[in-house]
């Protein structure tokens, strides 16, 4: 019997007793040299070295941090750089995760309408009809984001197989960059526009609720914007919310707090470059350096759990 | 020197004398029988069985279209569907079509902010920065399609690397699909979103022009809402569009004419489904059959060329 997926990441959270997602974004001009050296002996071809070098990388990532966190965030766009090396990465990278106990969240924003969102759907949420059945898709992970730009059947047919497959859904809704303002807070009948979108997807997640009370439909918050998060939490009171933005881009443990309910449980906080590559950064680069980088990001993301939990315990919390 | 991509989409469109893109979204379950049996026959594993008949379908479609079209357009979902080897299967199309002579639109629907951005524009539309260099990027085509939710940071990335390598973005801006409606009508200071949408990707755009007068930023807008797309054109004089939804999706060929100028330049119109499986349609099923389905194709393109130009002749255009 499939699971459901928020009883899936809500059980994994209180496990790890973590709500956080390392990001693995990895960037080849910031990988440690001993990495970029090994790759560079170990294949011919370029492009093929680059994809090696964030192979190994991430694999050392995720020894490093499987027990402290409930998932991994992979962003696609780093792989695709690298073409299809780069994407053979990715496939190492979500089975590796996936056999070390993390939920992986393909970080892809796909969007697209009926039968070819299904396709996309059928890449990183299910299967692939191939000749004379399905096999199981290269790139199936445990979660996809998705852009809700063309409305619901642009976003329905992702949920169909979410929901099929045991698997999640997170819609952009209100994005951590400042331009996201843009589009995102342009005012409709009085509210922002992503108070709209925000209502939108409660809805289309409202009868897809797992035990735990939250629905296989999440959204992603921008955790930069403490008073949208915290608004569009009153107004999607069952949907798991994944935060992006924290440390690198700004955001602090006190401005993801109200997006947690008392449980401690419902949202997903991620950090990637603070994480990945704190080994280049005070107060890890001295004690760490390059080659120790792995553990420079392990005590990067104990120090940001440490971090969430205080700020989660002083507000009575979990 | 690299040529602007307005200027080299507008002189194919003359060299072609036709604005059509053949929309290459193949489709395993409305593949010729033929072409499944040859797949099954020459590969082993369902996954590469299933990316070998794309493969070879495609190669058939262009080799029966490339004198007609000036682009065509393949949608990545129907790739990525079948993992790796499907993803190869869009990179030999690419190319394939490149060499023959075609602009290629990959139809992705990226979107992302910053550092991301351009890593997916370095894979669609650039160079891969690599240990040592750049090499080309396995998935470069001439262009991308592009959606607008985050804003200018997630645009100009785009933008950017098109600016840099002669290379096209189309942006989202009123899709072809009924939903589309619940967000980019949403009313904002009295107009519809999408109009918003429509003059910040003009705006983006307007530095950016070519010799013949269009921008390198375009905007997708669904060729089924007419009114809508002519009310872009007055909006947006400089901006190439890319329509989808004519054929299957029900655009008939004066459904578009108000998107062209008085030289017939200015749109391309896409279809997909009505030309790829004509074969299986009246009235080219009865004539040609599932062995002959490359040149149903070419029927169905050459008539939905005549069409267009006889509307645009009608309309005093080009």
């Amino acid at each position: 019997m499939t699971l459901h997926f928020a009883d899936r990441l809500c059980a994994a959270v209180a496990q790890k007793g973590s709500p956080v997602v390392v990001g693995l974004d990895p960037r080849l001009d910031a990988l440690p040299e001993p990495v970029l050296a090994a790759a560079r002996r170990a294949v011919a071809t370029p492009l093929a070295a680059a994809a090696e070098a964030l192979w190994q990388f991430n694999r050392a990532i995720i020894d490093a941090v499987h027990d402290l966190v409930p998932a991994v965030k992979p962003q696609l766009a780093f792989y695709e750089r690298y073409g299809l090396a780069g994407l053979e990465a990715f496939v190492r990278t979500v089975r590796y995760a996936r056999q070390a106990g993390l939920l992986v969240i393909a970080d892809a924003k796909r969007n697209d309408i009926g039968t070819t969102a299904e396709a996309y759907a059928d890449a990183f949420l299910g299967e692939a009809a191939v000749l004379g059945g399905v096999c199981p898709s290269d790139f199936a992970a445990d979660a996809l984001t998705v852009n809700p730009y063309l409305g619901s059947e642009g976003v329905l047919p992702f949920v169909r197989r979410a929901q099929h497959y045991g698997k999640g859904v997170f819609v952009l809704v209100r994005t951590s960059n400042p331009s996201a303002a843009e589009l995102q807070d342009l005012p409709v009948d009085g509210c922002p526009l992503y108070e709209h979108v925000g209502r939108l997807v409660a809805a289309w997640g409202e009868a897809l609720r797992g035990a735990c009370g939250y629905s296989l439909v999440g959204a992603v918050v921008g955790a930069t914007y403490p008073r949208q998060a915290a608004r569009l939490r009153e107004l999607m009171p069952h949907t798991l919310f994944l935060l992006p933005g924290y440390g690198a881009q700004g955001a602090t443990a006190a401005d993801v707090v109200a997006c947690f309910d008392a449980r401690g449980q419902g949202a997903l906080v991620n950090a990637a470059r603070s994480l990945l590559f704190a080994y280049r950064a005070a107060p890890y680069a001295q004690r760490y350096g390059a080659a120790a980088y792995a553990q420079a990001a392990r005590a990067a993301t104990q120090r940001m759990i440490d971090d969430l939990q205080r700020a989660l315990a002083a507000a009575g919390k979990g």
